[in-house]
């Protein structure tokens, strides 16, 4: 996701950037939107990814965006400044020491949060507080278990498994997606709704093969190469032949998978 | 899948069961319709597990349904009559050297077949030669890799390649799912499109977490241990293990994923 862009700026391309991020955040977010006048907290929105069509989807909502991160919350905010919202407001925020009234949010929204901590199952407790009763928590995490590809390659399950060993030595968890529905449960959640979102990705789909195999999972593989080799989980040929079998699935008879899952569940009136 | 029926036969437990055929059932073949008039081939119907739903679906078309084993043709024979469907003729044949005349189908249907041979590419393109101008080739295998679960378990995913590699020593590929698209495209067949269909089950499911999760999928990995331990894959403690840990992601806070692959691709005019 580094380095100079080699695409251009073609009006095609960007025509083709516009398609593919559709793809993905069609696939993860389309039903979500929330009624005018809600307040909704977005906990952990980082640099503000999913925070633009989060605003974008449901306009009439009040959506407080919050992150530990004083320099993410910049990122984000510059963001959906560009994207002209002005339904966002972010607050510089710790989830287990919350800045806000119990009860004071109609619904929560967390992508990609859960994943990056020690104990999900406080974090969705501590939430749940700050919910009105009737409300909702929608929650989106990835599974990096879920990823599998032709032709097959234990190089490349090796290289993803740096990703995850890195991240549970971190205290998180790459593989917490297959366990959305359980946390929600034991937070004491309702009528939890939860619904696997596969990419899948061969060669007719030709957005995804660049857009998601190459630039969204494999490069985000390449990025942890320095810190697992010094770490000694895996030595440098390994690590860059599982790469290569990743760029290879990519190829005109490869195929790619991973599964995004998301929950949705109510808090008991 | 074998021994006594613990159940019973309640009239609730009826309705259960046409429940959780319909759901997988579903979503498998709930595209699948051919026109009135069409000469369709199902190659490899097995004991006719599929042929009832296509034979159903498709109430004016006709159904040639093949085998290579006399014994199952016949059990698909009795289960088509029991359904009281009669557009289905069956025919002894090997798909290497079809009794047909060259491109004498208009459609050709595939399901759980590919995975069996050793040269899958050779019978796509055997198929091809049968099929007229025009005409469509639809394809359905499993991928046991797609399999993963919570709690997860190394001791499960040893029980599980037990039967990927028996069926490997066979000269078949459990794992073939993921390839349905470049084998199609290796036969020459054009508009190719690939859907992955994923049966996830939690324990708001449990029509699934029965009829999939334990009775589908567990009780096949069960029904190779004998046989995996006579050839030294594994040792009984090991398989007992993985049988126990699949079991437990019945539990009320287990989840299990597993994932369908279904291409159609058409024969060039």
């Amino acid at each position: 996701m580094s380095g100079a862009y080699v695409h251009g700026y073609h009006p095609r391309e960007s025509k083709r950037l516009n398609d593919q991020a559709g793809t993905l955040v069609e696939l993860l977010h389309s039903d979500t939107a929330y009624p005018a006048g809600s307040r909704v907290l977005e906990a952990g929105c980082g640099v503000g990814a999913q925070t633009v069509t989060l605003a974008r989807n449901s306009p009439g909502a009040n959506i407080v965006a919050v992150d530990i991160s004083a320099s993410s919350l910049e990122e984000a905010s510059d963001r959906v400044r560009a994207a002209q919202l002005t339904n966002v407001e972010f607050r510089h925020a710790d989830l287990f020491a919350p800045p806000f009234e119990r009860e004071s949010f109609d619904d929560i929204f967390v992508c990609f949060l859960l994943e990056h901590l020690s104990k999900p199952d406080e974090a969705l407790a501590a939430l749940k507080g700050l919910l009105e009763p009737g409300g909702t928590i929608t929650v989106i995490e990835g599974d990096h278990g879920s990823t599998y590809f032709h032709p097959d390659s234990d190089a490349a399950r090796d290289a993803i498994n740096c990703q995850v060993e890195l991240q549970r030595r971190s205290g998180g968890n790459a593989m917490i997606g297959r366990q959305v529905y359980p946390l929600l449960a034991a937070a004491g959640f309702q009528d939890i709704q939860v619904s696997p979102r596969t990419i899948y990705v061969d060669s007719s789909r030709s957005h995804l093969v660049d857009g998601f195999t190459r630039k969204t999972f494999t490069a985000m593989i390449e990025g942890v190469r320095e810190e697992a080799i010094n770490a000694r989980i895996i030595d440098a040929e390994r690590f860059d032949a599982g790469i290569r079998a990743l760029h290879r699935t990519a190829e005109d008879d490869g195929v790619f998978c991973y599964t995004f899952f998301k929950g949705v569940g109510t808090k008991a009136r």
